[in-house]
């Protein structure tokens, strides 16, 4: 059912062919960004075969028009789109007159290569034409030294004959998104100068901001032949003619730069000033120097966050693939951000953020990062507290309700099962600011704006809950928990026990604020006392026989088998049964209960955990890329080692080797983190509470070991395992004081302590 | 919060007052129709105001692009949509070269009438334009003796000066349905000849049925004044212009006969001369021939179905209305139809054919009409069991699954919760076979036809449930029931309670058919004791303490409580409140365990009535037009008199008086049958069990009597209820032996017979 398109190899993604049948694919996974901008791997010449173009820049964004079969009361207006923006990869090419399209030209010597050391993108390959035979190579990345840069070289050279080669650079703004609702286009041209566009975002009638962005090119030119060159430009689209002839032997460069300017940074008016800054100091510069200094950053980021895995290439390249794809698409530098599900990668889905970050990313970023990347992440949040009270009120309920989908704060997607009902999100936002608080120690954050933003999630659920006459407790009704495989459940107990949490942890902090801050947030007496009631009396669904936490009432009562007795040819589900036979089939997408485990884990004894595991496990079909990680962990900590290293392959390689057949669509940008916790959360079994670090490793047997390192409070720790034992340094830092298998271990800094299996 | 535009009148439905602000509103209660055809209450004339021309023919539609929020599968590809059809109404005049348009011209005498009698529709007005008073008068019917035959008359009188008046009758293709998703037309122009249009629907990637329509019209014209005449005609329109001088006192008179071919009944070719040979016919009889042989054929409808109120003239008025309009949609007369939601009198829910037809129309159809009438209605279900297969095979399950929304029998609407869940929709189908059984007395339909209905539902059902191991029963997940305010619910009692009555009635059957039947039907002595056990161990949610049944799982959890203590301002809930506040909410849109009961009325005993009526009466909105009849009923036979005629009074003048606000949208046409219902078995207490028929009579204090007939196995039964008491009379055919308050009662032919309280 896999399907692998690129050779296994620790620090390179690479294959000598092009997949003409699976080039969506292969666009997909050779995307690259900069967190500002990124693309699809598209080819910067004409490509006449099937393919996805696809250029976005982060924050730009569109309200298209919604659908739904029947309009419902309270539905979003709109449904926010990355958009596809103007298109400056573009660099049509002929030779001898023939455009160089490899869906219609012999070609040889075909490879594409990106260097996950730096994400940049290389493509080379040989065409002969009217008895030229021209060797291209192509060689692109997004500058991290300059955000707004792109850098876009082909190099051409003559093996055989003589050839006229004519590049012509443009930018276009005729783009469309292939996920419009209507065949809508989105943008429309608003200037047009020597080498540079200007666009807008269409007027919409749903009040979000419109955004313009200029875009322009400086194409520098250097080769053994002259060259003759001149620009043109239509009405949305920008162009140079660059052509030159060339005898066997001898060689032409072109390097395109593109600056992108959008309204987010810059007024419209002073754009194109902007952008020719950007290309003044571009141009200045050879190229080299350029991809040093790119190389730099990543390099720095490469020293705190690598995961080194001894023994097993697969594995190695599927982690470093992810880290890779995930800091291409966010480092924190705007908390304006946050960090879509298919990233710069594709455009299903639509929004930008999802409860993936706070449950994913964050923990990912709190120890491969700084701080302050996660602070951003949690300002985001705080900075939408306004669109999250909206919502709430949209479904006539007090607080807070983050969206499911959303680029504003405002939720953004239409499905009553989904937006109005996983609202068990809203947990995640407060568990993340308890994350940060607890990881970084830092409880300023907390104190003055985390703690607005769980007083509004906690009335939120004071509200949300209603209570049973009948049961004399609090209850949740109709929900939607993380295993979308059911909708419209009553007492999910994943929801129900963390709106509980929630509840109880905005106490905890309230009672910490200062009395100015505890005067603002006006949380009475009563209310507490109503919030304490609710903790007190909150159902969650047990079963004492099988001793293990219930789903949702009625899960049960369901027709319980495992996964292992469907026919293989029904996978995944979601390809073959029709929606109302999956919702009542015990089949789970995603984890449910073992997610709150995960996330309330000291409050679980492990017998618990092992039952609650032994019970879902069988019936978790990982039709979420979400899903594995989660599992890989809780089997890690239960001793079910081949099970978790089964399941860390799986989320490692999800779109490396296509498991779940939709990579076309693009990347599954937010669980990419989910090879790192299996790591580190699993066979590390990396804890943290109250500001101690706890570890539990074992060593796959097929690996011969791993290394990652941890930033945690001022030290980079860095911690490596095999089949041995495993050795733990502070790098950086001071002393540290930790527990391995329960033992406490004082490190030293720059002393490396070897504990034996 | 209701609005009335039409004054009280037992017979008669008119105003003098042209509602502006309501003027959709006002044309969906003047809608008129013959079956065949029908045509919301626009004007002849042109209108500038705010106004939704729509004429439709029954049977003619087109697949529109589905629209929904995220596909899932198993989701049927299109949305069948009754489409309005070219515009024959259409009458431009201009009286001294001015546009006489209501919304721009001054005038007076308005009055807007229509008879009830025979669904004749009258409009007049006086207007004054450059010093010529004009007085115009309007009539028009589609005919019931010629059905493809609509006749449209206008009267021109000059009251004072001189009026140079032009009539421009005209046929335009260039129509669109309100509600089609993508704003698409589905016409395209075929032909055009002198006075004659030719349209056929776009290709569709559907593989449904295109439709070829011809209209063709013939101008009449008589008057003081001479006339000069000519046709012109367009792409897609054809049009006659008249002009006529007329000087005060004069007066002219035009008629336009417009004949409605399509090609369900006359192949493309052959249309526009049969539409010819209507014509023909029809300028060969006076307006006034043509009218009384209308007139005759509805007095012949209501000879056998009136209902006369004395005392009560609104209600009178309401229950004219609905069976005036209900008879205007279908009378029986082409298997291959059937009731849609509104009839011809609007756009809104799409499909021909909701469970409405069995659930609601046939009891009052096999009372006030042939039989023959029912068994169309029986056999379009039959004619359509390919369709029913292709639904269940759909969501992957066994036997059929009749649509909730069609036209051919295959499923054409959208939404999970309904589509694939709102199942109990199959027992309708099922319990209509059996109610035309038992009422007609006819077992030739069942054993030949029937069964082969009910073996599918059967099959269907038996593959629907799982077997709960932890409760050792049957078991039926996710569904939506009856009342829709509540989605994918497990253990819908009514659902569970009817699939099993469906699996015993179709056992019980397929004991009588003869032994060929039963070879084709190849029930194995197996399968028909796996049904046997589903019988046997059918889960059925009760509460002992409460002595109800529970309307399913979880449902006693909520928070219960009464609608009284709603804020007004809140009702109706579903256009103020989000949807996820209304599905976990107590209240229900419409009777679901009291529909079971209803249905299965000699199972339960009237103390369970009571209970479980007491329970959940309280909390019914009524938000369906197909709720209050049924709790009517019940209260009826509780004795809770005055709920049972307040709810009559919801169902009678459901759209006179405008109670949901959406009857701008056209008429509720498939609840029209709720006040017969209301009053039939409801206050009459009309029950049939055997070929015996039971009353349990009584009248409401404020009337001073009621009269309506029964067909019943070849006799007409008259039965008319006093305060004092009811008599009983069989008007045609043999002696009949019924049960009054439980008593026998022989009624001989002939003889009225009195029974006093």
């Amino acid at each position: 059912m896999t399907k692998r398109l690129f050779e296994i190899d620790p620090w390179v993604i690479q294959t000598t062919a092009l997949a003409t049948d699976d080039k969506r694919l292969q666009e997909s996974i050779t995307a690259i960004g900069n967190g500002y901008m990124g693309m699809r791997g598209n080819f910067e010449e004409h490509y006449s075969g099937d393919t996805h173009r696809g250029i976005y820049l982060a924050g730009v964004w569109f309200p298209d028009k919604t659908r739904v079969g029947w309009w419902k009361n309270g539905y979003p207006k709109y449904f926010g789109k990355a958009i596809n923006s103007p298109d400056f990869l573009s660099i049509p090419i002929t030779v001898n007159g023939v455009d160089v399209d490899l869906a219609k030209v012999a070609y040889q010597d075909f490879s594409l290569r990106l260097d996950m050391h730096n994400g940049v993108l290389r493509r080379q390959f040989t065409v002969t034409i009217k008895d030229a035979q021209v060797r291209f190579a192509f060689m692109r990345f997004m500058s991290n030294q300059t955000r707004s840069l792109a850098v876009i070289q082909v190099q051409a050279e003559v093996l055989a004959g003589k050839a006229q080669i004519v590049f012509a650079p443009r930018i276009d703004g005729d783009v469309h998104n292939e996920d419009a609702n209507y065949d809508e286009s989105f943008w429309q041209p608003k200037a047009v100068a020597p080498n540079c566009l200007t666009m807008a975002t269409k007027p919409n009638p749903f009040g979000t901001p419109r955004f313009t962005v200029t875009e322009k090119m400086a194409n520098t030119f250097s080769g053994d032949g002259t060259v003759s060159r001149h620009m043109t430009q239509g009405t949305q689209a920008v162009q140079e003619i660059l052509t030159t002839e060339l005898e066997a032997g001898q060689q032409a460069t072109l390097v395109k730069y593109v600056a992108v300017i959008t309204s987010r940074d810059v007024p419209k008016d002073q754009q194109p000033t902007a952008a020719q800054a950007v290309l003044d100091a571009a141009v200045a510069k050879p190229v080299t120097t350029h991809l040093a200094e790119h190389t730099a950053v990543w390099a720095k980021r490469w020293a705190r966050s690598d995961v080194q895995i001894h023994g097993d290439d697969a594995a190695q390249q599927g982690i470093r693939f992810n880290i890779l794809q995930l800091f291409m698409t966010y480092y924190g530098e705007d908390a304006r951000l946050n960090v879509g599900p298919k990233g710069f990668t594709g455009e299903k889905y639509g929004g930008a953020t999802y409860w993936d970050t706070e449950a994913y990313i964050v923990p990912m970023y709190l120890a491969t990062a700084a701080p302050k990347v996660t602070e951003h992440l949690l300002e985001y949040r705080y900075d939408q507290l306004p669109g999250a009270f909206h919502n709430a009120r949209q479904q006539g309920l007090k607080g807070a309700l983050y969206p499911m989908v959303t680029f504003d704060g405002i939720e953004c997607h239409n499905e009553w099962e989904i937006t109005f009902e996983e609202i068990h999100r809203n947990a995640s936002v407060a568990f993340a600011i308890y994350n940060y608080t607890d990881y970084t120690g830092d409880t300023d954050y907390v104190l003055t704006k985390g703690v607005d933003v769980l007083v509004a999630i906690a009335r939120f659920w004071a509200d949300r809950v209603h209570f049973s006459k009948r049961n004399g407790q609090y209850m949740i009704h109709g929900v939607t928990g993380p295993n979308e495989y059911e909708n419209n459940v009553n007492n999910n107990w994943y929801t129900n026990k963390m709106a509980q949490w929630c509840l109880r942890y905005t106490l905890q902090i309230l009672a910490q604020v200062s009395d100015q801050k505890a005067q603002a947030l006006a949380v009475s007496g009563a209310e507490k006392a109503q919030w304490q009631d609710i903790i007190d009396r909150m159902y969650l669904p047990e079963d004492a026989e099988l001793g293990i936490f219930v789903q949702h009432d009625g899960f049960l009562d369901k027709d319980l088998r495992p996964a292992s007795a469907l026919d293989p040819a029904e996978r995944p589900l979601n390809q073959h049964w029709s929606w109302d036979k999956i919702l009542r089939s015990p089949f789970i997408k995603q984890a449910d209960v073992l997610q709150g485990i995960y996330y309330l884990d000291d409050e679980f004894t492990l017998a618990q955990k092992r039952r609650n595991f032994d019970f879902y496990e069988p019936m978790t079909v990982h039709e979420s890329s979400l899903s594995a990680c989660i599992h890989s962990i809780i089997a890690a900590e239960i001793g079910e080692v081949d099970k978790a290293v089964a399941l860390y392959q799986r989320t490692a390689r999800l779109d490396l080797d296509n498991y779940n057949n939709d990579t076309e669509d693009g990347l599954h940008i937010t669980s990419m983190t989910g090879s790192w916790l299996a790591i580190v959360q699993g066979f590390a079994g990396m804890r943290h509470k109250n500001g101690q670090l706890r570890f539990k490793p074992f060593c796959p047997d097929n690996w011969t070991g791993y290394q990652f390192k941890l930033n945690f409070r001022g030290r980079l720790l860095v911690v490596a395992v095999d089949n041995a034992g495993c050795t733990l340094t502070v790098e950086k830092g001071d002393a540290l004081r930790v527990f391995v298998d329960s033992q406490p271990i004082t490190l030293t800094p720059g002393v490396a302590q070897h504990l034996a299996n």
